[in-house]
């Protein structure tokens, strides 16, 4: 079995990797990190994972417990791989980065996004950015991946193919997005609170959201010039799920967006373009690695709507992360994640 | 005390305005017709009523009821209200519609988005549209009224205004809106069963939502010349509340946007732009006649997002169609209607 | 207008007072003292009454901002009302406590159960039980009266007419009890998340809650001894409610129990016996002052189930709070409470 | 692969056995009959399914379709099994019924219960009842089991091992109970509607519930006389878990409760005593077969408080229906059902 060391063991993420790891056919948690919860056992931090995890208890970080992991993974807050760099990445182990420390290219976005400088300008090079459905062979080839982060996952498993084939226009793209409340982590704030979510929705981060200039990264890349969008993502009382709605201008008839995203995803494993008319929800993917997508006529003329659903905590997280990992090691890169969707 | 008779009680908008007419001061609801409920107490329709109306009736639909009447509130599903209009128009006694049915100005429309012709395309000249903030001397002069939908009030409170003022362009207009599922009526169908909508979130009717042309039809009267909008509702798990995010291109500087939303609603006794950078969120309105709204930068340059909540209930059914009967009646127009919001 | 000072307006309860208060044609809150919101515009603590207050700021807590009150809620954490004594009571202003301090006769069992010795053991006696159904003459002639909380005020304006009647045992009672999360008011711990408590159900303080001594106490005092009942309360994801089922043995035919319900509550504003197998649900009472109640035949011979449903905030504590202060002041016991509950 | 065919495929139940079933390594649905569904795809009648099982249609009922089953689950409404049980049972395929219709021993029972004669008398002895922890042997000898109802399922395995072991009374038991709204089925009728359950709680057919024969004939079977319950069923507001909170007369102290329970359950696999202290709740078993179970002291003295949470759709029928099935296979009786719970 494949040893696996978690940080960040004890928020939603690494919980969900708890999960989904138990049913990975070869690999094996021996290590999990949780700064809240060391010296606990799983199914005192995670109740659902006490039978499937009797024997492990959380540890607070020490890097001489990551000898003997075979892989890493970390499901830290933003800033503190950065700060954990040096004792994570000497020992030459494949790591997946669940956190934001490595997904822009620039030191300057990160700084102006994050509000702080980053700390190790000089690793951002080092990191493939991990959507695989995009960059599997670099993957492959990696030993540190940056997993996508989980709205740009969703809005980019979308709209990147279509903007490589240039059928929608590069300007003009509205993203309009909602997650449910694990997506804000298991960080203990009064706004996420039952009280303070049930029963409403509304927006958050107007205008300014982190997950914007990794959204822009990746579509430039493909349009090859910058990308600006808007996007507005929403708070909806569930625990999990995201769906991100997006108006395009189309420069091709709409049956070439349909086409487009038909041939792009019909050997991906995890990414699923619906029947026609067919609206994605995130109840058709809660709980699996799954991103459904499809394509609308809008009223107006020469737009198009573009709606995917994903679960914010596996292909937006954990999932995702598991994903890059198998194709690091050369596995089948469904290994672990063929669970299907829980409903209702 | 002035007379109420109700139809449609046996809904929720119909158990909205029973709630709500309780607590007015000058009205009482005499005859509640409901089809569902015929025979039954109101209390056993609407088991929170049972207090507030220990005597009422259902009774099944008969015009010789109407006697004695000093009012009507009519909340029927759509093409109801045609087909029974000689019933309820000839005793000339004031009516509020809140369905669709007398909305918009042209008989093509209705039959394009309803999917059937008008039954009565003589009588729609003669319904005022209401919504009270627009149109408060022409409701003040009718005795018919079709009150506003809940999407096109949200929408338009926000974007009528910066129209008129000329400081958003008409074109490139995006309205992306959640529901709770009270919007969907008490209709008993597999889609609006407690499984299939908890713990997610899915877009409904992309691209072909009816309250699209009476967005436009208001939005096109602002502008002198028609606007088309894109429009993408959402169902969100929630009994009430609805939130509306509009995309805007600018013509005027974004304070110049804020300036004309904050001078156009410092008299309104129901519409209120929050404080610089506060979201509107649905758990601020709930339960009552309010809507917030807020403007915000859009990173996208010429850019700005509109954010509008209201209850779908209140301000965007039976308690605009209490404000615009008050209007029409010359109460004063907060009469009922001064309940505070209910959180959590 | 009567002059309100309330302490701990920015929790839940607080919050919830002050959307009541805000209905009370003879009320008016002067002074709002909030710990965690001290300087803060009540819109910022509460953004659902900021159209309500939009003038009124929070204090922090300061004695002399006392003068001038007519009247005074406490809605404190436990413990803080007894250190706070001194101050609040020399004044002479009349008082109604929502907290725990002064609800149980004997120190010893406080201390007990609150597993700290009462600071103010000497003021035990000079509160009155804040239960109008059964103590309204006293609470007349109050001038400090502490609220009863909200299982005992479920549970005993269901058992205390029952056993006053001798219709039922007093040994055998089996209280289970499901509350709204906003029960647990706005504390800001883990176990509150959203994520923790939605799509669950948990029993929680099982054969230790706070609230299983004030029951028992005033189920003794109706039955002239002692009596223990079981107490199992369940945290279920709402935000507000609150459902007590309990299973008694019956002295009598079941029918006498309704009768004694029925005659007892008859007269009462808030409470109703609903008809012969109507199921009381939390959605029949939702932000409102009322209960409902009802009794069934079980299975087993010589026991009975009896339901009530409350909302937690409302008649479980701030509803509450102010009928106790209207009883107090000599004004119409409804005033501020005739709102219609909220559904959906 | 061993063929499987599955009866009542277009509801909650059928969906939930078809996602169970994807993840069995030796099993593979061939016929899926489901009236409502009959014609469609999986995906259409339960879209996250959709990707799982790409091929297969719903079929109208036909007994020439069950020729080339290995095995047949029937998920059918109650009575139904006994209708088609002349197909279903002739071509002596091994069979597990998810209904009510044989797991009681008694025709007279059935009738009083269900409000119809039943229509096999005949062929009641001939089913096994279906809780493997129970009735393994026989089951592994068994053609034909009626699986476990949910209620009996959670209550059972928590008072049969304490009864069989004489800790506890016999008399006084009361059993309350909370279930997730897909224990209704996907049945369309306006209770079940998202509005009228959610922020709500309530007890349901209170004193008359289906399960209380089913519990009943198992604890007595176990006490060898007699017995009988207090059972009070409520709906909460989610999808799916159910909990079960039983207040009991011991009859050994305290500990040889928790002993009794220790011992009995350390070399199951699905039924979990949890540490000292802890309450089960439903989050830690969501979506899988497991069930956990607690005892602690009541205040009063001579009673126990035991609880046992457990997923309705799960252990409470779909799961544990396969579990049955594994057992009558010979397979190991974990198969497919070794996912870790799903949370949040």
């Amino acid at each position: 079995m494949i040893r696996v060391a978690l940080l960040g063991a004890s928020g939603y993420v690494g919980g969900e990797l708890l999960r989904i790891l138990h049913a990975h056919p070869e690999m094996e948690v021996r290590t999990a990190f949780g700064a809240s919860g060391a010296g606990k056992r799983v199914g005192d931090v995670h109740p659902h994972l006490g039978l499937a995890y009797p024997d492990l208890v959380h540890a607070a970080w020490d890097p001489a417990l990551l000898a003997g992991s075979d892989l890493i993974f970390a499901a830290l807050p933003h800033g503190e791989t950065q700060r954990l760099a040096d004792d994570l990445l000497s020992p030459g182990i494949p790591i997946v980065d669940l956190g934001a420390d490595f997904r822009l290219d620039s030191a300057a976005d990160f700084e102006a996004w994050y509000g702080e400088p980053h700390q190790r300008p000089d690793l951002l090079g080092s990191f493939t950015y991990g959507l695989p459905e995009f960059y599997r062979d670099r993957i492959k080839a990696s030993k540190r991946v940056a997993a996508a982060g989980c709205y740009p996952t969703a809005a980019n498993l979308a709209l990147k193919p279509l903007i490589d084939a240039g059928v929608i226009e590069t300007i003009g793209i509205i993203v309009d997005a909602a997650s449910g409340v694990s997506g804000a982590g298991r960080s203990i704030k009064e706004a996420n609170l039952f009280p303070e979510i049930a029963e409403g929705v509304a927006p958050y981060a107007v205008g300014h959201h982190r997950h914007m200039p990794e959204i822009e990264q990746e579509l430039g890349m493909a349009a090859g010039l910058p990308v600006t969008v808007s996007f507005t993502p929403h708070l909806v009382p569930m625990n999990r799920g995201e769906l991100v709605t997006m108006i395009v201008e189309i420069a091709a008839p709409l049956a070439a967006l349909r086409t487009c995203l038909a041939e792009r995803y019909v050997i991906e494993p995890f990414v699923h373009l619906l029947p026609d008319g067919v609206a994605p929800a995130t109840r058709m993917v809660r709980g699996s690695n799954h991103a459904v997508v499809n394509v609308f006529a809008d009223r107006v003329p020469g737009r198009a709507i573009v709606v995917v659903a994903i679960d914010n905590l596996v292909k937006g997280s954990s999932g995702q992360a598991l994903q890059n990992m198998n194709v690091m090691l050369g596995l089948p890169e469904t290994a672990g994640l063929r669970q299907a969707p829980l409903f209702p």
